[in-house]
């Protein structure tokens, strides 16, 4: 497939009757979303190392293991993906290693936050190596920096990247990690050409900077506001806080705004709070632990971020901190905030307003 | 006891010793709370005709109970307090009957929502009466206008009232539902006299009126206020928006902002909408029916509240709808937040958006 901007046409090939064919257009709408990363490592295209990205894959993954009558199966890479195929193995009966290149799982959470992660899927079972780059796949064998391991089946948990190769070709301008880039409109930068979702670029509310975030939330927005510009009306994307939750055994974990790492890039200057609370009133039955660490801007108490690791019902809450960020509330504002109580559901003050307190006390 | 605000001075009678003393002071600081209500009924001061308020009341209930083999409980009031009641004697074995004098329990929620409390605790096994005033008691009896029925225990949920005699006597002024009216800063009409807590007046943010709400995260707050302004710094109240939550058998109630009757009151013209929806995407097991309520601001779309009533997980959703009411948030930036989403918590649109998105096609 190509398109060319100056002739206003598609070239596609349709693979069915194997001929070539040009459309044109007036208006040209790019949703070619996101691809799993598989890394130019030897032995990627061994047949036994898997991507997971639709639900085929996963079909796919689950014949290859019940039909290889798989005993051992490693996970490249600590992020969402590679967690929650970690932990169905484990619960599907297969020893698991889950090898990450970099110093922790879950990259978008601060090491202190991401070590509780480690910590509870090892405790499930998971073989977890950090600081552990694989360098190359045979049949049967996982090769990294510090030796070699035997394993029936590898599966990629790697990250994504957009599927922007095309509009790189047209000459459309590209973005953050390769995404193409839009304006608040999901306009490219060629005249009647639009992108939305996981290939497109958006812009983060706290940083006011371009950013990738290949989200089910984000693309459906992106989608509904380049429909409504494209059929002639006026949408304008309200821009991400950077809001992502998952469950990996147990835990609910949740993120928004900036970590530590994206807070130090972005060149704020910041304080950290950290507080171990429960999910509900400490004397009822049920209470699990519970941790919620939140930045706020020095000087200005704007908060920046907020991290929620715990049990049932801590990691919704999340949604209260990504609702102040959009209203670029700050930690005071965030105490003020009139939360629901009751001893089945929390403490008299909320863990978010708990962590929002301790950030007060510390100016 | 007694406030003597010309002599600045506090007369009070030490039970312990049966005397009067005079305490002097500079500032005065009302803390006395609020009281279960007990309505002038003939009867009402009968020893098996209980109210609750403290945990040593709740004992005393139980051990009437458990003494006189309690096979029959009436409670009158359908508020949080009269349907926790009954619940919870329904789970220690009783018949519970429970009657309200107006046309539907949870008097804070509109009445379609409160209808679907009304047959989850019917379900639950409790007998309810709506419409039906007590108009007396007797030993073994309640009667009511259409009739008696036989009890052995009639345990009172009937709202409590702010204990502001004293303050009343002392001639302060009083606020909505004859609570202490104060200030943001937590001051009485008095020059040195502050009040906080359940006795006291707060502020709705919505409707920019006094209101009295008895909770405790609002006499956490004002109690806060008022030790900074006496204590010589400088603080305000930053107001409520009238969010409570429950958990009535297995059912998660919240609400926030205005019912209708309460928007209707202030003068807003309205429109709702309703969605019957999922707790979780609801293709993965333990999803549960949940309900969404919104209201929002003809013209200018601005929230105006929201009912949430569901399964596990629903009820704390409406953190999020208190911190939009609280940034003025219209229901296009509900739609616009970036709340967490995956399938274990949520559909990729969460049910606070999705009743948003159908309130602006009301448009």
């Amino acid at each position: 497939m190509a398109i060319d901007l100056d002739e206003r046409k598609v070239e596609v090939h349709d693979h069915s009757r194997d001929r070539t064919i040009n459309l044109g257009f007036d208006q040209l709408h790019i949703a070619t979303g996101a691809r799993p990363l598989r890394p130019d490592i030897p032995g990627i295209d061994l047949p036994r190392v898997m991507g997971v990205q639709t639900l085929d894959d996963a079909h796919a993954i689950l014949a290859r293991a019940e039909l290889t009558d798989c005993k051992h199966v490693t996970v490249v890479g600590g992020g969402y993906i590679g967690l929650e195929m970690a932990e169905a193995f484990v619960r599907w009966g297969a020893e698991v290693t889950l090898v990450e290149a970099t110093s922790q799982v879950m990259r978008t959470l601060d090491p202190d936050i991401a070590a509780k992660v480690t910590t509870a899927i090892r405790g499930f079972g998971v073989d977890v190596r950090t600081d552990l780059p694989v360098t190359g796949f045979e049949e049967g064998v996982v090769h990294t920096s510090e030796g070699e391991h035997h394993t029936d089946l590898v599966v990629l948990g790697m990250g994504v990247t957009p599927n922007a190769d095309l509009a790189a070709d047209a000459g459309l301008e590209l973005g953050p990690r390769g995404s193409i880039s839009v304006d608040r409109r999901q306009r490219t930068s060629a005249d009647g050409v639009w992108a939305a979702g996981d290939c497109a670029s958006s812009f983060h509310l706290v940083t006011g900077e371009p950013v990738h975030i290949a989200l089910g939330t984000v693309a459906n927005k992106q989608g509904r506001v380049a429909g409504v510009n494209i059929g002639g009306g006026y949408a304008t994307f309200p821009g991400v806080v950077g809001t992502a939750i998952t469950k990996i055994c147990a835990l609910e974990i949740s993120r928004t705004g900036l970590s530590e790492h994206e807070a130090a890039t972005a060149g704020f200057s910041f304080d950290t709070a950290t507080i171990d609370t429960k999910t509900i009133a400490h004397y009822m039955p049920g209470a699990e632990d519970m941790t919620v660490k939140m930045l706020a801007e020095q000087g200005s108490g704007r908060i920046l971020g907020a991290q929620i690791i715990g049990g049932r019902g801590a990691g919704k809450r999340i949604d209260a901190v990504a609702t102040a960020l959009h209203a670029g509330m700050d930690v005071q504002q965030m105490i003020d905030l009139d939360l629901s109580y009751a001893p089945p559901f929390s403490g008299v003050w909320d863990p978010v307003q708990m962590v929002a307190r301790r950030l007060v006390r510390n100016d």
